[in-house]
């Protein structure tokens, strides 16, 4: 099965991911004169649509780039990819109760709150090793053979960032500012992994490109 | 016509689809420090979300599968599929009355909200039956002629998708426990039918490329 | 320029508009045991939802065959074509309005929302009579000579869909019932000129392809 | 890495964004017989909807146009776009608080309102001119030699729109009236430099034809 379809459907679930989190912003309840402060006052949605703008756009950059590796799909990775996805679109509700829990600044409140958005990256960073794991083990898939470094090297990727998430996951319960740490580090972390799996994407071209070229 | 464009048009109403799915979540009504609890309850609205994510997805799968078959698209085609598309979108309807129904637990709107959802998808499974008969009268739109196979072999599985939402329409004014084990099969089914299916079709790849090439 | 992007851009739109008509249906108040009976009064939602989608699928059809006709856009024709998308994108709330007005059966309400229901039709109409005449004044941006048969013949189609409205926003003013007519004719005139031209379509290559080829 | 995927994308977001854009008509409380004047009272809702279909419209066309031009993407211009698209997806939340200032007309919240919606227009011209500037340094990612007077004409079209948004958000401090007239000069100017650089585009392209081709 080519890839082009699932492309197309994923690419349409982030795009409507990343635009329907701005329909959290709603105008707020004013008095007339101070709808700047009233405005204002809503900085905790701001801050985590930033903050969910960010992650699911750097997930899609990696989406994109998996699937620009491929030369096919098979049945399993589409429902994989299913997989994925189911957990990428609840990010909208959780990232909600972030700015609610944020907005009212009650300690248990927030707790529940950056424990499941924690909880959350993390079942998507394991859906991700997932399917790396699984295009490791049919790299027939793969567009080109030396695809493979890629991934290899790719693969432990979402691993380290599942550790991260778990380890905001745990110090919810106790820290809530250790977790939102390792939040925004696990979203920091994503983008310079992208940039260096870039750059060896790139160097495996040259490389490839320098191989002598003996029988076409 | 070419198929290309019904494909993203198809694609882009699914993704949204499966997408404004999450939409049914929303903050709940709670008192400060209790907002896990209130969050907790909402299991209802989870429940119904995995069981119409997966519903809407294999669905997907199907119709991805359906159109890479596929060579050419005609005017009769394009009507139909927008008509299974039309019964698809109301899933997103269906699916919150069936959340409020389980939030309630008032047997009357149980047997209502269940019914709905059957037949509904009774309705789905019916049309990708019209859209698989069509296709089986109209050979010449297939992609190779060996993709009869594929067809002819997957006709059913639309009919016997309706007669088990048939069963969970009728045991919906029984037994809505009954009703919902259907349901909950019925998906199942597609998962199973689907893996099957893109078995078949790799086979007959397999066996078309047996076929001594003679002549080109 | 190409006319890739510019499908997938309105393809995206339509897909977008015809499933939030779905948003429309909102789980009712209703007293616990009569879910059944609450949403069975929500049959003006239902009634206009098949009227919207049904207008808006037709008119993805007619869309979708105009730029398959074509094999390149301009800026000026990307122009056209973004306002034709701003009257349809405006369907959704006159569908919520033409909803509003039945539910609440008050005569000048009704007037108000049939006329602006028919208005917005016969704006679209005007604005496809726009696009295909722009196109017959640049033969240069068809894909081949002969389809210009296909131009020069439907040109005719959106004018008389426009006089058809023309009719319904007039009737308004007088009975709702011949305005409702009139909507409903005008609706399935599309139908019925959609299947007509994808038959001209059809004998166009036919007889293309009687053509003898004399030299390639 | 190829662009498709990344047009996918983007046009996603702009057809979405362009869509919700409607979801800021409701349904306008009214007393029965009246709904007429109710809707008609919503002219700041359409008025500020015709202003952000506009430019986002017109936003989308010069991404189209833009991305007409390349051959190859980068992970940095990915990350650019990315941030491009973040701007332009909190219009539809100012064009909510642009239409709420207008209804009520209290005189501070319609500084603030146009003040906030100049001043992301100003970010968003800000991030095409970081696009264009990135190109222009970076040409071997250019889909063709001469496409390099495409961009370098385009080059300060962003610039003269950001100073035109600066000055409509300078403005709004002191005349809510001269805000709104260079917010509105702003839109018209994008639609005269589309208009523009297309004729650039044709340009380019005739005298790269007239070039004789000597070897191929």
């Amino acid at each position: 099965m080519k890839t082009d379809r699932v492309q197309a459907f994923s690419d349409g679930i982030y795009a409507i991911l990343i635009t329907i989190l701005v329909l959290q912003f709603v105008v707020p309840d004013y008095t007339a004169g101070h709808l700047q402060a009233a405005v204002f006052a809503q900085w905790p949605i701001l801050f985590t649509y930033v903050l969910s703008f960010s992650y699911i756009g750097v997930l899609w950059l990696f989406h994109h780039d998996l699937f620009a590796h491929l030369a096919r799909t098979t049945a399993m990775l589409n429902v994989l990819n299913m997989g994925s996805l189911f957990f990428v679109t609840l990010m909208t509700y959780a990232t909600s109760l972030f700015a609610e829990a944020i907005t009212h600044q009650n300690m248990a409140d927030k707790r529940f709150a950056f424990a499941l958005y924690a909880l959350l990256e993390f079942l998507i960073s394991a859906s991700y090793y997932v399917l790396y794991s699984y295009l490791l083990r049919h790299q027939r898939l793969l567009a080109k053979s030396q695809e493979y470094a890629y991934f290899s090297h790719l693969k432990y990727s979402p691993l380290l960032g599942a550790s991260i998430y778990l380890v905001a996951f745990i110090a919810s319960f106790f820290s809530t500012v250790v977790s939102l740490i390792f939040i925004v580090s696990g979203i920091l972390f994503h983008f310079a992994a992208y940039w260096r799996a870039s750059k060896v994407g790139r160097k495996t071209r040259v490389r490839e490109s320098e191989i002598p070229k003996k029988k076409l």
